[in-house]
């Protein structure tokens, strides 16, 4: 199987131009089959305010409601998409930005919850129907953008976490590739000290992970991403890196991050 | 050669949601290749207003400054693309929707003027290095929904008239597929009489035309849109049709509107 690579970006990323650019400027270098993932930032929160929308948040999660929506919309997949797009395009890396909407290539069902109404939110479904567009369109060279955005199917938009949309890519995929997930995000990678950016633990597998569960050295804000990782390994995922966006070669050469594996 | 639609709808279908649902559902019921080119309707300019940002307008051209862009991009490629996308998906009809920088889809430079600057404002160079991936997705089933921006190739986006992008694609693909371009617009056609939506010319070609034009029976406005649709005709395009989106079966099937041919 050929290798392809699914990596996520997140806000701090995006929020900043000269490291998004930097960032840009070695990803498209990365040779072989590959997708981007990317997150939203601050200006859909700064759109928001000035245009006097109120955000409405019930324990800790932002609900997206029909304006709210519209801003996401806008934002990720129209400013943050198509600048990218635009940049990778100027380092001759054939992008297509995308939402799931698009070729209806990640299909989407409306979040349901017993007590709390999330709004416009969605829960990815199964990406089965779209393998084959995916692989049309990796084979042929592209390097599809991602913005968080996907669709149910029934003429509505929905706004999906974007780490939720790089797993279910990378699960959706592990049968015609050989994935690898990579997920960026503002720390070194995991690390046995949350206070030491030396501290990286270098591989994570399961027998170990269980170990530091049990010894209550991993921080907790880390479980949700390391369980997710895990079950990505379970669906067929190769790898799965945790790191800095800034170290992307050293992430995929294993010379920074974590990864978490299997074996 | 397999037949091609280009069909291009303004702001007066995007402005009006009923209208613009019940023309995607005609759309999508339309057999065979198909591209849609969407302008950009009032949602831009009202968006600008609510943001404080002044639209500057010379000799009756909007000026596309750095702020505009954004919107522009927001608005035409995030917001407008992704609902008209998702609304044909819910019509079983496969949309992807892009700008020209996705895939280098719609090539551009920035327009150079002696006096005016036109800030951001793209002119669609040369379709012929995209020819192979409009016929990749083209020919996989797939239906373009395209936004008028398009980029430089150096990372920079560039706002570009709808009528101008739908011209240069029918073009560009005119050496591949049997295209008719399809004009929709407010009026019922090209009409004889200005006041009169049932003096509908159902057929022009050139020499009717310059008798029309000697004996002054053209409205001015429309004299740019004609000339056009000739110089399209005269790159390869099979016919050109303009009129009502509302009738887009009737204008396929020469049953409405105005059919502009060499013939």
């Amino acid at each position: 199987m050929n290798p392809l690579y699914v990596i996520k970006i997140g806000g701090n990323i995006i929020d900043d131009e000269q490291k998004l650019k930097a960032f840009l400027s070695n990803f498209a270098l990365l040779k072989g089959r590959k997708i981007l993932v990317h997150g939203g930032g601050k200006l859909a929160t700064r759109m928001a305010g000035q245009l006097g929308i109120q955000q409405q948040m019930i324990e800790g999660r932002r609900i997206t409601d029909a304006e709210t929506l519209r801003i996401v919309t806008m934002v990720y997949a129209g400013y943050i998409n198509k600048n990218i797009v635009a940049c990778l395009q100027s380092h001759q890396c054939n992008a297509i930005g995308i939402t799931g909407a698009d070729a209806n290539l990640i299909p989407a069902t409306k979040r349901q919850h017993a007590t709390i109404d999330y709004g416009f939110v969605g829960d990815v479904t199964n990406l089965q129907p779209a393998v084959g567009t995916w692989q049309l369109l990796l084979d042929t060279g592209l390097t599809p953008v991602v913005a968080p955005i996907t669709h149910n199917g029934n003429g509505q938009l929905l706004n999906t976490n974007a780490d939720t949309i790089a797993q279910e890519i990378a699960k959706g995929l592990s049968g015609m590739y050989e994935v690898q997930l990579i997920y960026s995000f503002e720390k070194s990678g995991v690390l046995l000290d949350v206070e030491d950016e030396q501290s990286v633990i270098g591989t994570i597998n399961p027998s170990y992970y269980a170990g530091l569960k049990e010894k209550g050295l991993i921080f907790a804000g880390m479980i949700p991403k390391l369980d997710n990782a895990f079950e990505a390994l379970s669906h067929g995922v190769k790898k799965v890196i945790i790191g800095k966006a800034e170290q992307l070669d050293e992430l995929i050469g294993g010379r920074a991050g974590t990864t978490i594996a299997n074996e």
